[in-house]
C-alpha cells in the first residue's frame, strides 16, 4: 500500500490570505507519504519552504513540489496516461462507503484539493468525488483523512533519510538527535 | 464512542497569519463532533464564521467557541475537575502505538494544539503528548487524524439539525436540500 504512488493538485491561493494553509497543504502531502504535488497561483518561493523542512528533517528527492499554469492540461494527460483521478469534496460521496473501492485502484492517483470553491468541471473531470463528512472544513483536514485511510496509518512508519535532524517519540518534551552531515 | 465529550485548545493565534487556519482548525472541532473549542488571542469576529456555519450547515447548540485569556487556568481546572489532556506534538509517542489506550479513556478528553510552537510546560502538564506522525506538517491535519481515529470514522454519521441546507452525497456535481425554516 505505501509504494502506491499519490499526486496531489491544488487549485487556487489567493495571496498572503492563503499562504499558511498553502504550507500545511504542502507538509501534509509530503509528511503523509505523497510523490508530488502540483500548485496553480503560488510564488517560487514556496520551493524555499518545502527545501528548508526536507533539509532539517530528510527525505530529499523523495517529495517534488511542482508549480503549474495549466491544471487542466495536467487533468487531461494524467488521465490519459497516469491513472485515477479523486477529487476531495464536501459534496461527494462518503469516504467511509468507497474507501475499499479506492484501495484496489491499481494505478496512481492525483488527489484533487481546491483552496476555495473549484470550478465546477473538476467534478466532472473526476474519476471520483469523495467527501470527508459533508460538513465544511479544510481541505487540509480532508486530505490528511484521505492518505491516513489509503496508506492505513502506516504512512508515519516511512522513514525520511537524509535530514539533519530526527525525532525520537517521547512520552514528556522533545528528544530530537542532531546528525552530522 | 460518539458520546465522548471531547474540547479542542488551541493555544497561539497571530494575527492575519493565522486567520485561514484558525477557522480550519474551528471548522474541523465542529465537524469532527468535538462539544467545545477554546481559542486565545483571536477576536471575538470569529464566532461570526462558526455562526454562519451553523446557520448554514446545522448543528446549533451543539458545538460552542470560546475564547479564553487563561490557558493555564483551563488546563488547571480540567485536570482537577474534568478529564485527561492530550497534545498532540510531533515530539510525543506515535498515535498508531498509543490509541487504543486513548480510546478506553473513561472520561472527557481536552485536546491541545498550538498555532506554531507552544511552550514547554504543555509537554508536562498534559496527561499525553502523541504524535501524527514524526514531520512537521500542520495542527489541523494532526487534529483531524486524531478524532478519526478516537471516533473510529463515525464522526460524519453525525447528524447536524437545524441548517438551512443538506448535503446529499454525490457521484458527481453537488446535490444539496434547502430547507424552509
Amino acid at each position: 500500500m505505501l509504494n502506491r504512488e499519490v499526486a496531489v493538485l491544488r487549485i487556487g491561493h489567493r495571496l498572503v490570505r492563503d499562504d499558511r494553509t498553502t504550507t500545511h497543504a504542502i507538509l501534509v502531502s509530503r509528511a503523509f507519504g505523497c510523490n508530488t504535488m502540483y500548485m496553480t497561483d503560488v510564488d517560487e518561493e514556496i520551493k524555499n519552504t518545502i527545501n528548508k523542512v526536507n533539509d532539517s528533517w530528510g527525505g530529499l528527492n523523495e517529495f517534488k513540489l511542482e508549480i503549474i499554469d495549466n491544471w487542466k492540461k495536467l487533468i487531461k494527460e494524467w488521465k490519459e496516461k497516469q491513472g485515477k483521478i479523486i477529487h476531495l469534496t464536501m459534496y461527494g460521496l462518503q469516504i467511509n462507503e468507497v474507501i475499499d473501492e479506492i484501495k484496489i485502484i491499481g494505478q496512481k492517483i492525483l488527489v484533487i484539493i481546491g483552496a476555495e470553491k473549484v470550478p465546477k468541471e473538476i467534478y466532472f473531470l473526476s474519476d471520483y468525488n469523495i467527501s470527508i463528512g459533508n460538513q465544511p472544513h479544510s481541505e487540509i483536514a480532508a486530505l490528511a483523512i484521505f492518505l491516513d485511510r489509503l496508506f492505513e496509518g502506516k504512512q508515519f512508519d516511512r522513514r525520511f533519510s537524509g535530514g539533519k535532524m530526527k525525532i525520537i517519540p517521547s512520552d514528556k518534551g522533545k528528544t530530537v538527535i542532531r546528525k552530522k552531515k
